[in-house]
């Protein structure tokens, strides 16, 4: 399998990228290859004289690199050799079988979906995380790849991210959630509504009606649907209420009598309990409904995120979810007189700047 | 001060509020008055007999209750003698000067802009929560009551939270993020896009421009501005996600080998730590922008909740948050062009039973 990264992506790139992708060498097999994307300049010397895996590490060049807070659409256009422009073009070309990038969201979103295209008969692609939550993986789609929402979109994320959760945990049937403002029926704005009418007329998917944002970490549901604006604040909101918290708690204990025997312990226990929670583990979030397998990482994405996510799009391609996805699709009318498959350059991404 | 409670909303009504009340009335002066409001045979055999406090308790007939879960406008028109209908009667009569339930939220805002109606000015009320971060506390509106959000609504809750933030906690000139998906200008919908140009334009505003979810808890902002339907799921995915985190790391102490004498030291911290960050010493949330001063209490309040709840009042009342905002809005010519102080019947609380 060829792997293609953007080595220039993310708050550590390009070292944190390299050293990742040298890692990922020593886990894949013979007829893998690992391809930098970045330029060569920079690339070059930071790689090891000699290795001695059987997978091969290639760099390919592109010279310019699009920055973290750039305007998506408008650097693609400006930058047509930058990083993420060409990672998402060896995926058009076939030169890559995967992409991965930790850099820009918006702009790896749009270069994807402009180059690569979306699966037939999905409207919009949307980016799924999975928060590893105390009561079991739960799949959240979309965080943030589009943020101009349609009822057709939370749909296909409805199935999409179905299809995720049952290949990639073995869930069975997963317990579906439309993220909402009231567990009732009549609760939501316009989009959420729809969104749900279309979920019920299809029986294939287990569909247990709205949630609550408390109901995500309460092992109700196993995959939970919002539009990407909603799922972003989700996100930022849950990174950041766990590092506040446990701040907090670390205060508390600074100021108890017992801080010397207490403080040591609790150390420990969080370095536990962050094992199980954490992030990098994952390696990045599947961007569900492109015409290939991509990877969106973490902006702060260290070396062995990256590790993990060269080893996770390998196992996303053995599994063949878009396989599962297009074929789903194909058999569903529901939705079917809303526009499907618009040309991705004319629908909203047009608009991606202003987002 | 005459105050009047919703005696039958919340989960543990009308036990827990009627409690509550009676418990407060110590802490009032000569001459307030707490109007308990709900079925007289219900109420009154749990009053006790005979009260020496200088405040007086009166309860005033409401046969009717409407649900947790009831679709707000239609209970509100088929049950015109429901406790939450009778209490924005007392409001918009000025027979009462503060109106508090922990009942149906929709039905709630609903009775109280439509009886009560908006302040001058105003376009929509918001409902303003104080989350006590680890920073300091961080006013955060609207939390539900409006979920069809316009910019010239976004730039009401920033004037009118930084008033609230001001008078309530001495911040004089409190810091406004405004929620999106990325702190660079060029992020957000096409609402959160236009506010930000509105808000800008003010300079009394202390606009610190976009803010993510992760920034709530860093002691950036003073006040989080947001629509409805976000700051519905910020408010209870916080809620949700303390909740597991608290029983994550009781779960990790129980099969740390010192758990004997981590378990109780860390019991102790826990709840030192919530008395410091606990909604119901809060009270409730303050409608703002409505004609009158109206507090939203939680539905799982409990006596102390609305003990607290009826001293918030006092103090809000006292403050005369209403004057300010008023004087303000009168001042503003900014987003004049936007139809301001709508028919509340007319503009979007017809399709509040949707919600």
């Amino acid at each position: 399998m060829r792997i293609a990264i953007d080595a220039m992506g993310g708050d550590y790139a390009p070292d944190a990228i390299i050293s990742g992708a040298v890692e990922a060498l020593a886990l894949l097999e013979k007829g893998d290859e690992v391809i930098l994307v970045g330029p060569k300049e920079v690339i070059e010397p930071k790689l090891p004289k000699k290795t001695s895996y059987p997978a091969t590490l290639t760099v390919v060049h592109a010279p310019d690199v699009i920055g973290m807070d750039d305007p998506p659409i408008d650097s693609l256009r400006k930058k047509p050799r930058s990083s993420i422009s060409i990672l998402a073009k060896l995926g058009k070309l076939d030169r890559a079988d995967a992409v991965i990038s930790a850099g820009n969201t918006g702009a790896c979103v749009a270069a994807f979906q402009m180059r690569m295209r979306n699966l037939q008969s999905v409207n919009r692609p949307g980016i799924a995380v999975v928060f590893p939550t105390f009561e079991g993986p739960v799949t959240i789609c979309d965080v943030g790849a589009n943020i101009a929402c349609k009822p057709i979109n939370l749909y296909q994320y409805a199935i999409m991210s179905s299809i995720y959760a049952r290949e990639l945990f073995g869930i069975q049937n997963p317990r579906v959630g439309l993220i909402s403002i009231g567990e009732e029926d009549a609760k939501g704005n316009e989009v959420v509504k729809k969104a749900r009418e279309l979920i019920k007329q299809d029986p294939k998917i287990n569909f247990i009606g709205n949630i609550e944002g408390r109901d995500i970490f309460k092992g109700v549901c196993d995959v939970a649907i919002c539009e990407g604006f909603v799922g972003n604040v989700i996100l930022k909101l849950t990174e950041g209420l766990i590092e506040g918290l446990v701040k907090a708690i670390k205060q508390e204990i600074m100021t108890h009598e017992f801080r010397l025997i207490i403080g040591p312990m609790f150390k420990g226990l969080m370095k536990r309990f962050f094992k199980k929670h954490d992030y990098h583990e994952y390696g990045g979030a599947l961007l569900l409904g492109i015409n290939g397998t991509a990877l969106i990482c973490h902006g702060a994405s260290e070396s062995r995120t990256i590790k993990n996510a060269i080893m996770a799009v390998k196992k996303y391609h053995g599994i063949n979810i878009n396989g599962k996805i297009a074929e789903y699709l194909s058999a569903s009318n529901i939705g079917g007189e809303e526009e499907q498959n618009a040309e991705p350059e004319e629908e909203g991404l047009r608009a991606r700047d202003e987002q």
